[in-house]
């Protein structure tokens, strides 16, 4: 099989460029990195653009994120775009030269879940930053050409590196049904609610309320056009006070309600909030055990879909790129250089909180 | 509308026949009930068989069900068949002699849940036995003649009561895509459990694994057909040991979990069991309240759908029954007459716990 | 059940109001025709805008459409919208001089298919101005409230008389699923075309391409904004010619085609066209026999859709309608009033041809 | 990727065995056949069981199968079970010994179609026997070790290269969703309609109804299981008439049909037969063109499914052949040696006609 994502020590002999390494918790270190040889269906990519993400955050602030555990020095890194430098014997698709954006993950094309179409759900995936898999927070990687995807003019290396974020907000509206006649609660305008809410508008939702506790975020939700924004607490007590009001907010039901956060509260007020018949999306995780009122929504046959990660999803968000139906731009707040001091800035930026939606790499 | 289930109060001049009238907790009375007018699209059935389900149960020992409080004296009872004894002017498609069993709940069909085929959810739904419409433990009832279908000649009036209860396990496997491909645990070896069981192994489910705390249980789902009985705990420290056992007596993975009970450890059970990919199903609502570890599962996309009642089974039930592939004979375990004794025997039966499993009246 | 729509023989006691019967070929009288009995659940409208639709001119010119036959005299027309006049004493969500839009069919609410939500196929349906049901060209109706949609203040009457047609566009979107995924290509510019095209665009569809034998109907298409407007011949032999120049506009797959017009050619390159796992659409009906390459299809796995009128989509249509998301009053090409020569002008212009997208009278 | 399926022009020096090479019209040779190169994820499998499928035959007889044209000497064959005679250096599942089911066709796991798990869509697909990819009528083959499927010790190597026609089989119910409240008719009692009469008992269907012009046909079809049996006639007026006698067979609703010849009589039958809402599924291809009534059909929407081959199927079949749901043997009507004689008279065999349901070989 192809053999993009390895670990360095079995390419000591492969071509030498940087990565940044996470080697202890909080400590990223700019050092060597081998590429693995270029096989026939390979490219080799010079990485341009590559965005932080919540996950990578997790794991430099904890060396873990859910079960993943970071157990020896990993390269860090997995929304990226860049420029082709090379091609393997077999690739036909793709030229020295193009702009491409990777799309990180390498299933194992073999299991009942990869022959079904749900290969993000492969046992065996390998991907970008996710130990013990290298990311590619670095000057250049080998990739399938099959995950590599050529960007239009008009989309800059910066937005192809937003495709993988969005490519979240577009699976969960694939698998929520989003359509013209789906009135779409978000409960969370973190990085994630802000890009479900994107999605949600390009897949037809005619009317979008979302929910946080940060006014500032909610600030930013509106200029992205949802069309009410409600502050909320961070006391569970008040669930059945505020699923009142931004229902009325809603003024019809509740089709879906995505839960971008993950606690008891924020689960609870989507379930609770949701129509009869209609869906409760989670994509946020922050608690592994939660208390919530699960056979209520139950018996009103409001329905719990699990995401994880995204598949098939690159020809899509850039297709919705290319023609303005999303504008990811708004959402890079701040860009750092790939230098060591650039890295660890960049890192302590996005770990430190709200003022941050998406920090970027201009390699 | 048609007019079958409305409160005595309104029909005071109506035909007087007996009914069993709930007026306190655990206190029944058989006393006088007037059916209302048959409308042009009723007709009046002879109730001769009527099934105790566990909703009746709880309203029995508490006065209420879930959200459903039994405010002033309520006829109980909603699982039954019968025998039309008088049809209305614009009825063709039953007469006087059919024997039929009548499907409960008669919705608005004007909301957009009911002309969307969702009726089960419409929020005017009028429900035998569910307050504050009355129930069918009465001599005759009157009912809309489209809710009534007509038994085959090997399919007795019993077994028509009984396609009440299989019902909810046809919905259920409906809603949860049972089919050849799909093995299935089963969580609660109560009454719907074993429901559960037959209708999934008509589905044509390969491989049935069922759990319960309780043996005797057990060994009737075993005569009923499961491939695999496993006695568990009620400590929820042993989900962890018990996940693997029952994954192991599985063979392969668990494609679709059913909760017939919902309690903390029996949904985490269901969540932490099920394949990638896979769905819960809660059936059972022990618990309004859970504590469960719900973002493991939406991480591998494992979909937790709800059950409330079912909508348009009789047809299918029926035919199930007629061709003998359910067998829901075994199931009925205790039979009484209707008499003040009768009833009030039948009641303690059903509520004093696990032996009975369908306990049935013969009007 | 509410009785809408009957023949006028059965009512000559009730109201009389004026309606455009259609009485022979081509021969349309204004004549009084009387309201049914207004039921508990029904209201009274004074119709302001109504449409004519291709069925309502196969009636004029052949007494009747498809296996639709006009054996005696009836009112026609279905396409409207008015002013309630008087409620029914069960009437909750409507009041006197409310601005509604009609759905013109009434279903039995009874059999299997109204059941699971597909009423627009119940064997019982009762249509305006579908034989022998009389039709809403006249000054007022009696239709159940559950049939009446009321409209928002920035939606006209002539809008809400629209829903009738946008109907048809958005069931046919719903059925085909089409997403901001889909590409679309519609086979014919006419009414129904053209309807599509806005439809599919609200639906999200990121590339729409339109062909048609007529520049001018293309040229409308353009306006209305299809990307690519292709004018193609009449004669069969061209089909594989076409198809290569009509994928080729696409630029990729085409996953969806509508076919608005239903002849041989149409159909054939709606098969050839569509890329394998994608579908086509049928709604044009021209020839009832066509001779088509379908099994090349059926082997590619395109699956044919189809399509008849519609279901639950009032609601849908207003929202589209009201927030702007489609705007069908370019479409509306010609207006008369309700006079015996208005309605004769009307149909004839109706079925000259092309020049008219939209016939509308105002009453 | 894996090389299981080459010329053998390009492997000249490969591991040299016997194959039996279509040179001509009606004209088999065995001669050598070189083995490509063992890769890392391949087993070789030594063949001991291969049915003659319709398409061998077109082949055989045509040189050609609706596209596919033999345009230089091809291995036939490929439906197959064997012994794994060696396993590449990476195969884990797999071991020397096992007997296994080969699923014959390898797509590119790269396109749009793989990753969404519709993989016999694939425009890659190297499909043994399908030219110009070499078949499995051989000593020996590579094949990938993902397509190699275990055969438990109760299914015989014989029912494991049935695997392959019971997989159409199984597609087909799958894509048409067949359950217990599916009544079937199948039209065509050859080999394909009864694997699809025994798939569609698997999934539950209550009632099946099989036609054909062939009465031995159809006592076959009587033994395997159907409820009922009708002969027809070849002439197209026929349809009308036939069409009501069938549908009194089934007793209710056609829900679903299966064509599994393709001729305009075979079509218009299933299509005329079906009932609203229900759908007909295309799997025999007699015809290219065809003459049928397909918007009658459409304005009842009854959908049109196209069937092209399988995925991932194989485990199913085999477990429907392990638990005895499905019996496969009855059909194997004839068994031929792997000799030059053998191969000639069990292709005469086959292609004469219908006294041979599956003509099998024992390598």
């Amino acid at each position: 099989m192809s053999g993009g994502i390895v670990e360095v020590k079995e390419h000591k002999d492969g071509e030498e460029n940087m990565a940044a390494w996470l080697v202890g918790i909080k400590t990223l270190k700019i050092e060597p990195y081998h590429l693995p040889p270029l096989g026939p269906h390979d490219v080799k990519v010079q990485i341009k653009a590559l965005g932080i993400c919540g996950s990578d955050v997790h794991h430099f602030k904890n060396m873990r994120c859910a079960n993943f555990i970071v157990k020896k020095p990993m390269v860090i890194g997995h929304e990226c775009a860049g420029i082709i430098e090379e091609v393997g014997s077999e690739v036909k698709t793709l030229a020295v030269g193009d702009r491409v954006a990777l799309e990180p993950g390498i299933s194992c094309r073999r299991c009942n879940l990869c022959k079904d179409g749900r290969y993000n759900l492969c046992p065996e995936m390998k991907f970008f930053g996710s130990p013990p898999t290298n990311g590619s927070l670095a000057n250049k990687v080998v990739h399938p050409e099959y995950l590599c995807f050529k960007l239009p003019d008009n989309v800059s290396l910066e937005e192809g590196a937003m495709c993988e974020p969005l490519s979240v907000g577009v699976h969960a509206c694939r698998r929520a049904n989003i359509s013209p006649e789906t009135n779409v609660l978000i409960v969370g305008a973190g990085p994630i609610g802000l890009i479900v809410l994107l999605a949600a508008r390009a897949f037809g939702a005619p009317r979008i309320v979302i929910v946080d506790v940060d006014d500032c975020r909610l600030s930013i939700a509106k200029n992205l056009g949802a069309d009410e924004t409600i502050q909320v607490s961070t006391n569970i007590q008040d669930v059945g006070e505020e699923v009142v009001i931004l229902q009325s907010a809603m003024g019809s039901g509740i089709d879906v309600s995505f839960d971008c956060v993950g606690l008891n509260k924020t689960m609870s007020t989507a379930l609770n909030a949701t129509r009869s018949g209609g869906k409760v999306c989670l994509i946020g995780l922050a608690q592994s055990e939660t208390t919530v009122p699960l056979t209520p929504a139950a018996v009103r046959e409001v329905d719990v879909i699990g995401i994880f990660r995204y598949r098939n999803t690159w020809p899509l968000c850039i297709e919705l790129l290319k023609t303005g139906k999303i504008d990811v731009k708004p959402l890079i707040t701040h860009r750092f250089g790939f230098s060591q001091k650039g890295v660890e800035d960049a890192f302590e930026t996005s770990a430190s909180g709200r003022s941050a939606i998406k920090v970027m790499f201009n390699l």
